[in-house]
Formats: structure tokens, C-alpha cells, sequence
């Protein structure tokens, strides 16, 4: 009862152990990253189409309840860009923006995403994180951050423009340009800039004066502070407003309210798809930057509580007016960096953000919305990474088939468009690669015992004896190749006698590859051909005695190769083996 | 150029050899086949919803254009029992029964059909088909015979009666029951129970007064034609026409007719899936019969050739009054019993039928339909085999979760439902179980170098090294399970210095697993573990060098398991191995 209660609340662990130490560590770490996710909260909640208030209403009560449930020290849980584009893409095609219905439906998104993240968790089902392979996540992302960039050049120009791929955005943009406002663009652009210089140019300088990676890191994340008062400061004092720059406006001064989704039948069924979506995509960015995280620790985290943890987030988010939420990389990185010790460190973080939104929204009055679409451009564009092109293209084309197709679609199609067809492409090609596996006739090497494919080495064969090693697990997608394969090798040559099947390669066979076996033994014993087998691995060989096979089969089973061969050419005696060395 | 010919047209091949004895060989069998065929194409048209004249055209050109296409010596293609359940169960969602509308969308059916098949062969797509499952297929097929079979219960009892499911079947049948016409009752009944008298007990009687088994399967073939003879000869006689038993009535005399498809996208559009399915169920049936008639004589089948053959079969029914078509079991071994050697016979056969088609039609004027329901029974019940239930039980509980999925889906939903609810659970279930590979934590077996599970053997283990082997090729589903489980394992205890994976299991890694593979050395480097592997496979090396992954392993890659545990049992020198042995 007690290790249920640990495993299932985490904070009983971490937090019996609190002292002084890790609380001073932990306040530190909270104020930094208080400071850095201001402008980010008010950032995404605009690329969600929701009011800047709702991000920071999305990081406060998700943090706390992440720090409750969840098992890694350092992950900081709020609004990150690809969930609040998914987001946005989701709820643009049912409501439309700006409306109460849109940051309903947010609510609802997000209370249905803590739902499937919850069940998950307690059913233990984060094995389907899985089905997204690292090279169609990379992708996915790569061509998110795109999107992303794209759908915030009409706040950097002041113009009208809307779409959920980059078709759309470029074709709505291309129409409105003509409407650019100069000066909007003048801050966008600056802002913009300002910001790549800081990563780009600020960070080694700072590093060559001799300030620690960890600070420089921080210091560098403070970049859009700076960003956010000096722009601000520049639109009160030159009275920019008047000249047609959209400024955030009035944010109510309140703690995070208490709200609750809408349980429509009609809305849950059409966010069922793309909450689902959300889910996964924010599980797999969100326990990767963990588990990253907790190994320079050697820290564990258990993928079936994370889902917990970030199931309950997301319900506080539903609750409390905020909108899909996951752990995001950059603040849990400058978290960890920073100091952080424990979940405590969010909690903190969390009062800060509350007392934000409480004290500090009369200021971002005039915070142009072009500075916050800089912010999200410059954090966006370090997720664009094309390089995963090359490397797939290296190592393997199924592998660059799937990146490059999750890549064109997410860009011509949108994020659920891309993230599935990803998934599906990658999950297909697997099933062919291992549809049509690699099955080698193999000789035995001269002098040795081992037995080596006839094609790349100079090996001993015995005409009336083919040795074939299928080189995958048998099952239904091959089980028919392998009866092809088998039968087409010995239809046409008489003087075969005996077939050995070198099972070393298969770990598993199942039912159809059992019933493919058998029609393999049957159509040899038509042919007047024995059928062997030799190295069956423990747990297939006790599998197999399960069933009539081997009762069936025309031929043995052997240890290994070497006994086969040995065994099998001194009973060929009524025509003599003679070896000969294949060419 | 000419090995392409004779690849494409394998009459070439088998034409060129063509002498007398063969000729009257095939003569034989012909005719043989084709009184067996005249019931069972008009059986097979009422069951696909089309007048009877229907299944004896779809039987000639399909035939004809299969002995020039296809690779198998005694295939015979037609109207097959399940295809035709699927034909109607396609249409009757489309198209209201008994309309020209029907038999011309059964013409776009089988239109569709062909092109598909005949795609899939070129594009040699054939493997596709491997994605059914045995298991599954045997599922389909006897679920598939049971609806069949309740399906033709209307016609025995002279009812009304429609549906496409066992669940609309059962519930149409009993509504109807009342209504039954008890004349027809009759003749369906005696029918049935001399069609079953005739497998059950004339088959032995003749075989224990020493007929050869050939011969006897082939005249209790003919079984169906006696019953036809009889009970049309009843009802003329007696006038139970009149008396409201439902005959064949009036057929025209014909050659098949010129008929052209419907080509309305619309239509098209609906049946495409269908007809996808029907291609897949059809080239399965056909190119399991085929190979296993070759066997016997070892021949070579083409499996993408077949496709070619089956797809002009289809596309040949399309333009002659026909519906979809594929190799049947039956008729093929029929026929290669009774001493076929070329597909020659097939021509005559189809020679034999259009003769049939011309000049016997009005002798089958007072052929009650509860006749062809009874052969149809018969036919469709030796299908029924519930033993695959038990057997895939024994063998693995996956296997046996898709039989049972697709076997209650059919009989709930229907045939198209249950044969994508079969690929589809049994494609989850291999990805599931490969998602989560045996991992063994190893150790020497004492005096060898053999290395075993340290859970099932007595073995020396040396508490600074981890030995892990992973019996699963490593791709994206498993990824990430294989880094949580090494994490896991490594994260809590402080002096683990090393891990050897050992990878005699790995036939691949695809570049998911790649990352995965380079994320745990950075994971493992970051808690001063050092990873290594051993027995790596030859194309596995091939690939890894083509990464840069070897260059940042923070370990060796060694021969063997064995020689990695001496290696660094001597290098590890701070802290002296001191061997112990697990329980």
C-alpha cells in the first residue's frame, strides 16, 4: 500500500527529504524561470489563438499538479509551441477565433488530452508513444517550427492572414502584403533581430568574457524580457498605438479562474482526434527533455507515472482556463540549468506566474504583438533542423522515406495530416522491410565449424543438401516469402535431398509462419526432399513443442549447423556427397 | 526481350511442349470439370445476386484468359463462394438488387478487380497479400461460410430473407419464418441431406469397393449435378411451379455477351475498397491452391504473375456479362485429379461451358433455387472450421486474439468489417509484441563460453558489468523500451562500470533505434558507465559504420560476449572482479 502510494504520488519521496539547501536551490531556479516563461506564456497562448492571459494561467496550476504526480526533478510543464500550434489547428477547423466557444473548446481540448494521458498512464499504454520513430518526430517537428515561423509574419507586418499549413500561409500572406503596417514591421523586424543576435552573437561573447555555460544560458533566455519592456516602452512613450501597431491591450488582473470545459458529445467527438494527437506529441517532447534531464543525475522516471503527471496538467488546465500544456524543453533546460533540485523548484515558478498575473498584466498593455511573434520565430526556428534529411539518407532509405514524407505533408497537409501519415508510413515500411527478409543460402567456411552465406564468402556446399538462414523473426508478413523463396530454390533441381532451415536469426514464429512451416515440410515431402532444422532458440523451441510440427517433420532438428551438415552427409550414402567449393 | 515473353505469357512456355497424350489428358479432365461447373457457376450467381446465366459467362472468357496469363498448369478460375458473398455484400449497399443497375456495378466490380490485380502484378505488389494472416484467413473463411450458408436458408424455406451479416440474417429469417413454403422446404432439405449423404457416405462406400481416391473425389463431385437433374425433373413432372416453388424460369440461349462496365466515378469511388478487398481475398484463395497443385509436381508458381492471370480473368469477366472471379479450390482439384497437365484443359472447359451456355439452358427452366441454395450449403460448410480457435489457442494467445476478433466481426458486421478487422488486429498485435522485446540479463555459464539468462541458469556474473541481450530486431516501436530498460537497470546502482549489449539477436537497426542507441551511451557516459557490444551481425556492422555512432561509443565492439567479459573483467583493476554467482 505504501509503495503504491510512492509510485503513485512521487512528491512523498522527494518531499520528505526537503531541507534548506534544496530550498534556496529551488527558489533561485524559480524566479529565473518565472522571468523567461513571462513572455513565452503570453507568446504561445497568441499562437493558440487564445488571449495572452491563458498562457499564464496554463503554467500556473499545471506546474503545481505536475510537481505532485510527476516523476522528473527538473521538467517545467506549460504552453509549448508545437502543442499550441496543434492546439490551434484543432480548434480552428470547429470554432471560430476570438469567440467564447474557441477558449471553451480550448478547455475541452485540454480536459480531454488530461483525460487520454491519464488512461494511459493508469493503463499502462505509453508503449504507443512509440509507434512515432525519432527520424518522423524530427521531421514533424522541423516542419512545425516552419509552420509556426510562417503563421507569425503576419503579426511581424501588422497584417491579416490565416492558414494551418504552409500552402495556405503563403498564398493568405501574398495577398495581404500590400497592407503591411511599416512601423509594426520596424519593431517585428528589430525585435527579430535583436533576438537571433543574443543566441547568436551575444552568447559566445558573454562566453569569451569568461561567464560559466550555465549562466550564459540563462542570461541568454532573458533575451525576450528585454524585448518584451523595451518595445513596450517604445509604443507607450511614442504613442505607436495610434499608428495602427496592435498591442496586446487590457489583460484582467486575476489569479487563474475557475472554469469548466464543455462536455458537448458533438465537440468532445470532433477534438477526440486531435486531442489525441496532442497527447502523444506532447508525451514524446515532454519525456524525452526528462529523461535527458534525470540520466546527468542518474534519476529514473517512470513513463507510466509521467502520463499521470501529465494527465493531472492538463485537467488543471482545463480547470483553471488554460489550454494543452506538456513539459517544454527550453524552460526545463534553463530550470535545470538554473539550479533547480526538486518539483518545488515549479511550485515556486507557479506563484511566481500567479502573482504576475495578478500584479504585473497592466504593464504588457502596450506590448506590441509583434514582439511577442519574434519571440515565438526565433524559439521556433532552432527547432528547424533539416539536417535529419542527411542522416536518414545515409543510413537508410526507409528511414528518409518516412522523415521526408512526414515533412511534405506536415507542410502542404498541416500537423494531423502530418503526424499521421508519419506514423503510418513509418509503421508500413517497417512491415515491408521485414516482409521481405534477408534469406541466405549458407556453406560451411573450410577447417571451421561456422556457416557463412555462399555469396560473400569461398564456403564448402554439398550438392544434395541446401542450407538456407532466414535472417528475421517468422511471422504472417513473411511466412509466404519464405515458402516461395524455399520452393523456388529446390523446384527445379532434382538431386536435392535435404533442406536445413539455420534458425539461429529467428526470435519468434508465429501461428501463420507455424502453418507456413508445415506447407513447406509437406510440399518437400512431395518432393522427396527432408526438411531440418538447426540452431532453434529456446523459447521458439519450446513454443513449437507446443504444437504437431515437429512430430510432422520429415527431417531433425539439430544443435547446430555443423551437426547437420556432419550428420546429414554421411547419410546420403546412396549417392555419395562430394564437396565442392562454391565460386 | 524473349525470356520476357515467355515471363508475361507463360502459354509460351507450356504451349511449345504441347503433344497428343497431353491433349487428350486434358480433354478428360474438361469435360469432367465441366459438368461439375454448370450447377455450381448458377449456384454461385444466385448467391452474388445475379441472374444464373451470369456464373456460367463469368466461368468461359476468365478461364480462357487465365490459361494464357497465369503460371499454374491446373488452376481453374471462376465464380468462388466467398468472393461471391463479397460481391453481393459490395453491391447490395450500392445498388437495389435485381436492377440492371446491379449486374452492370457487378461488371465495374470485376472491372476494378482486374485492374487492381493487374497493378499489384506489375508493380510486383503481390506481398501485400501477405498481410492477411493464415489465422486470420482461416477466421474469415469460416465465418464467411457460416453467413453464406445462413444466407441460402431463405431459398430452402422459399421466404423472404435479407442481410449481410449472421446478426440481420437471423433476425430477417425469423420475421419470415411463418411464410415458409413447404413444398420447397422439401426439395431443399431432401437435397441438402443427399448432397451431405453423398460426401459423408457415399465417398467411403465407394472407397471401400476399391475405387482409386482420384475417381472417387471426382464423382462425388458430380453429386451436385445428380440432385439438379433430379429435383428439376420433379418439379417439371409434378408442376411445383405452380404450387409457388421458386425455379430458375427462363434463361437465355447465348454466348457470353459484349458488356461494358460503368465507368461513373461515383460508382467507382464506392467500390473501390471492395473491390480492393475482393482482390486480396481472391489472389489468396487462388495462389494457395496453385502452389500447392504445383508441389505435387514441382512446378514453379509466380506469384506476380498470377496477379497478371487473375487480373485478365477479372477485367474478362467485366466484358462479358461475368462478376468477380478467382481460382477456386474445388474446381481446381477437380480438375487436376482428373489428370489436367496444361491449362489447356481450362480452355476446353470453357469451350464445354459456352456450349452449355448455348444449347443447355432450357433443360434448367424448372431448377428450383432451393436446389443451388442446397449445393451451396454443402459446398460452403466443409469451409466452416472452428478447429483454427483451438489451435491458435495452444499456440499463442496474439493468433488467437485475431482469429476470434475476425471471426465475430464477420458474423456481426460483415465481411468487408471482419476482413479489415483481421489485418488490422493481427498487424497491431506483431507490432505490440515486438514493442516490448525480451531483454535477458546474461552471465557465463561456468567452464564455457557460452553465455544464458541469468534468471533461468546458474551463471558468473562480475558486479561492475551489466551483460543485457535484446532477442528483437531494434526499430522504433522497441526504441525507446530498450533505453528505459537500460536506464532502469544502470540509474540506482553506483558501481556498475560497464554494459555489454550483446546483439547476436539484432537482424537490423533502423535509425531509431540508432539514436536510441547513441542517447543511452550519452546517458551512460553521463553516470561514468561505459557501453559496449558484442556480436554484432555482419549488414548490422555494415550500417552502424555508415553512422557516427562507433566513433562516439564510449566503449568496444567485441567478437564475442565472452571475449568482451574477459576484456574488461582485466581492465577493470580499480575495483578487482570478484565473481559471484547468481541465484
Amino acid at each position: 500500500m505504501k509503495t503504491d502510494m510512492t509510485r503513485y504520488l512521487p512528491i512523498l519521496t522527494w518531499g520528505r527529504a526537503y531541507n534548506s539547501s534544496a530550498l534556496s536551490n529551488d527558489l533561485v531556479a524559480a524566479l529565473i524561470v518565472t522571468i523567461m516563461l513571462i513572455p513565452q506564456s503570453l507568446a504561445y497562448a497568441l499562437l493558440a489563438g487564445l488571449p495572452p492571459e491563458a498562457g499564464l494561467y496554463a503554467s500556473i496550476a499545471p506546474i503545481m499538479l505536475y510537481a505532485v504526480f510527476g516523476t522528473s526533478r527538473a521538467l517545467a510543464v506549460g504552453p509549448v509551441a508545437v502543442v499550441s500550434l496543434m492546439t490551434a489547428a484543432a480548434l480552428n477547423n470547429i470554432v471560430e477565433q476570438g469567440t467564447m466557444g474557441y477558449a471553451v473548446a480550448a478547455l475541452s481540448l485540454a480536459a480531454l488530452s488530461g483525460v487520454i494521458l491519464l488512461a494511459m498512464g493508469l493503463f499502462r499504454l505509453g508503449f504507443v508513444a512509440n509507434f512515432l520513430s525519432h527520424p518522423v518526430i524530427a521531421g514533424f517537428i522541423t516542419a512545425s517550427g516552419i509552420i509556426i515561423a510562417a503563421s507569425q509574419l503576419k503579426h511581424i507586418l501588422g497584417i491579416d492572414g490565416e492558414g494551418h499549413n504552409l500552402l495556405e500561409l503563403v498564398i493568405s500572406i501574398t495577398r495581404h502584403i500590400a497592407e503591411t503596417n511599416w512601423i509594426t514591421a520596424i519593431i517585428g523586424i528589430l525585435a527579430t533581430a535583436f533576438l537571433f543576435w543574443v543566441r547568436k552573437g551575444l552568447k559566445p561573447l558573454l562566453q569569451r568574457i569568461g561567464i560559466s555555460a550555465g549562466l550564459v544560458g540563462v542570461l541568454v533566455k532573458t533575451g525576450p524580457v528585454a524585448v518584451v519592456v523595451a518595445t513596450t516602452f517604445a509604443v507607450w512613450v511614442l504613442g505607436l498605438a495610434d499608428k495602427g501597431v496592435k498591442i496586446v491591450g487590457e489583460v484582467p488582473q486575476s489569479l487563474p479562474p475557475m472554469t469548466l470545459p464543455s462536455f458537448s458529445p458533438q465537440l468532445l467527438g470532433q477534438l477526440l482526434l486531435p486531442a489525441f494527437l496532442i497527447s502523444i506529441i506532447g508525451f514524446v517532447e515532454s519525456i524525452s527533455v526528462a529523461q535527458t534531464l534525470a540520466a546527468k543525475k542518474r534519476q529514473r522516471i517512470d513513463p507510466d507515472q509521467e502520463l499521470i503527471g501529465l494527465g493531472a496538467a492538463n485537467i488543471g488546465a482545463s480547470l483553471t482556463g488554460g489550454f494543452p500544456v506538456t513539459g517544454g524543453f527550453s524552460r526545463s533546460v534553463v530550470n535545470f540549468d538554473a539550479g533547480a533540485e526538486t518539483p518545488a523548484a515549479g511550485a515556486f515558478t507557479a506563484v511566481g506566474l500567479a502573482i504576475a498575473a495578478l500584479a504585473l498584466t497592466p504593464l504588457i498593455y502596450f506590448l506590441p504583438k509583434a514582439t511577442l511573434a519574434a519571440t515565438i520565430i526565433v524559439a521556433v526556428l532552432s527547432l528547424v533542423d533539416f539536417s535529419i534529411l542527411k542522416r536518414s539518407w545515409d543510413y537508410s532509405k526507409a528511414d528518409f522515406s518516412a522523415v521526408f514524407g512526414t515533412i511534405i505533408i506536415t507542410l502542404a497537409m498541416g500537423v494531423e495530416a502530418g503526424v499521421s501519415a508519419g506514423v503510418g508510413l513509418s509503421i508500413l515500411l517497417h512491415l515491408y522491410k521485414s516482409s521481405k527478409p534477408h534469406i541466405a543460402e549458407v556453406g560451411q567456411v573450410p577447417g571451421t565449424e561456422h556457416y557463412r552465406n555462399i555469396l560473400r564468402h569461398d564456403v564448402i556446399t554439398d550438392p544434395n543438401i541446401v542450407s538456407l538462414r532466414v535472417d528475421e523473426s517468422l511471422y504472417f508478413a513473411n511466412a509466404r516469402y519464405m515458402e516461395d523463396k524455399i520452393h523456388n530454390r529446390v523446384a527445379g533441381e532434382k538431386n536435392i535431398r535435404h533442406v536445413i532451415l539455420q534458425c539461429s536469426a529467428i526470435n519468434d514464429i508465429d501461428l501463420s509462419a507455424l502453418e507456413s512451416l508445415e506447407t513447406i515440410n509437406e510440399r518437400l515431402r512431395e518432393m522427396d526432399v527432408q526438411l531440418h532444422l538447426s540452431e532453434v532458440k529456446g523459447p521458439v523451441m519450446d513454443r513449437l513443442k507446443r504444437a504437431h510440427f515437429l512430430s510432422e517433420l520429415t527431417g531433425q532438428v539439430f544443435l547446430s549447423q555443423f551437426d547437420a551438415a556432419r550428420a546429414l552427409q554421411m547419410t546420403s550414402d546412396e549417392e555419395p556427397a562430394s564437396p565442392i567449393v562454391a565460386t
